[in-house]
């Protein structure tokens, strides 16, 4: 059964299982904290591709390949794909996932793809309109750069603020039965956009979209921040946590006490990687939630945890016209076994 | 209830009902033969914005606006918007619909956005995720030309086998009860590919993906084309319906006979108004399908009709390197009330 409460949330009483996941990443992201938690590290960040676009599909396939190999599955066996990527008209993804034929349902979120793509994952193998679904993204530092900012070789210089796109990709196996995680809740972001201009600032334009989804979670469930383990953003970076805390305590009355990590925070060393606030891109929060956090859910070191994805939802045109940065977020209720 | 039928169908026994539909175009689509069946029909391209992507981003809120008003409702009692464009981020949608502060699923499928929209929004009503949900797309010439092409200042020229980007935006509100033709189905596609690298000739790429899909819907179903009055894709044009027709009947052994509706090749009089193989576009089919057949379908003059959505999942990076275009078609079965 599946029930709507409130607004934004969803709810999942069957509990479908993430039954296998994996999380892939490139030299730079295997070198940091989280580096032998990762399923592959690519030392060659071009994957053996003539482009770095080509280079990212390779790595979305090669995060699915693997938690399909996981399951002891084939790319037949699964009857749903939600994917999406940073990059324009989603290439990353088209291109990574054309040879698997799985239906597939494109989606566009920015950095909070992974939370939206197991959220409708979810939503679909819950309510029987999937058997078997598989739910992915991926981002690339280089074909980011390219997409967002400069080629890489202006050698651009990024502000303190700046976060840095990680190499990497995740992807999960979901279905109704069977060992692993269940996905609880759904809670749907509305955009928010408070005015934040300046497109090196993500993490401080997303927060305030991470906070109202935290907040419609817990009012519209009648849940506190007591009844979770963990609450674990994608990818707000130093700067933008330390104003979730703030902005959650403050205009929701909502404390997470030592509850809150980012997986920008963690993907990389922060002083020692020279990455500024953190990490950020699709492929950051897939990678580790995929790889570090089933890890925890799977041995029962976190018996309940909310992810939340966060997005901005501008383009460099968007920027470039003087617009301010629409943000979005969503938040997957995962219990551990 | 909701029932998966094969690997693609998802079968929604509730019936939820299109309660209010509207389509918005700009002055050549006015000018075009279903120019009288649009809600509105802007007749300054700019919108009285100060771009092109404004535009369009105001061209989506309009159809959005025109489909609550139409239903009598606030965006605040619409509980999901599932939208997506063409643009790179998807920013005609994300600055679009900002304001609406309706949770939000942002969706990529190129010229496919409309039928995953609504069958997306027709899931989430049958299973309980959603109360109401909101169904949308926008494309705009000239942001599209800018995105895919080049500026409008350099007048480039267009090959016979090239499609018209409509300036055009639909929109669909979606419940479980209430009036309004039903959606009995939804045919989520699997990506094909079959080596076409001419950006210009998009109906040829897409066809096989639409002949795919309908006939997985088909044979998923145990249905034959005698079941429906109609097949309408959006937008083959003139060259890909053919090719359709053609495939279908020699590879797939299925006989739509005089069955087949194209969208781009309705929205404009294809001799006289200077469109080439015919129009493209998101908001193409979507506009259409959100006036000229949803009143076919509330008079009873259609009793059901499979609307195929068909996506070419390309950009201009993907054909500077040199790759072919992967393509994706999604099937909605519609009943008339």
């Amino acid at each position: 059964m599946t029930e709507k409460k409130g607004r934004q949330t969803v709810l999942l009483y069957n509990r479908p299982k993430i039954i296998a996941s994996a999380g892939v990443v490139g030299k730079k992201e295997g070198e940091g904290p989280l580096g032998k938690e990762f399923d592959r590290v690519f030392t060659d960040g071009r994957m053996n591709e003539s482009s770095w676009e080509k280079a990212e599909s390779a790595l979305q396939k090669a995060a699915i390949d693997t938690a399909l190999q996981k399951a002891k599955l084939e790319p037949e066996d699964a009857d749903m794909l939600f994917a999406g990527d940073l990059l324009g008209q989603s290439i990353g993804t088209t291109f990574g996932v054309r040879s698997l034929g799985i239906p597939f349902a494109g989606l566009y979120g920015a950095c909070s793809t992974m939370a939206l793509s197991l959220g409708l994952a979810g939503i679909f193998v819950n309510c029987g309109a999937a058997n078997r679904a598989v739910a992915a993204t991926s981002s690339h530092f280089c074909s980011a750069e390219r997409q967002f900012r400069l080629p890489l070789e202006y050698g651009g210089q990024r502000p303190p603020q700046a976060q840095w796109t990680a190499t990497a990709a995740g992807a999960a196996i979901i279905e109704g039965d069977g060992h692993g995680p269940a996905i609880e809740s759904m809670t749907f972001g509305r955009i928010r956009d408070y005015g934040v201009t300046d497109a090196n600032n993500m993490g401080a334009a997303m927060a305030p979209a991470a906070a109202d989804t935290i907040s419609a979670l817990l009012n519209e469930t009648g849940q506190t921040a007591t009844d979770f383990d963990l609450f674990v953003t994608g990818d707000l970076g130093a700067i933008g946590s330390k104003l979730l805390v703030d902005l959650l305590k403050e205009e929701h009355k909502i404390d997470l006490g030592s509850k809150h990590k980012d997986c920008g925070t963690m993907i990389y060393s922060i002083d020692e990687q020279d990455v500024n606030s953190g990490g950020s891109g699709c492929g950051c929060s897939a990678s580790v939630i995929c790889t570090h956090f089933m890890k925890k859910l799977l041995s029962g070191e976190i018996n309940r945890m909310v992810f939340i994805g966060t997005g901005a939802l501008m383009s460099t045109v968007s920027s470039q016209q003087g617009e301010s940065i629409p943000t979005v977020a969503h938040a997957v209720v995962l219990r551990g076994v």
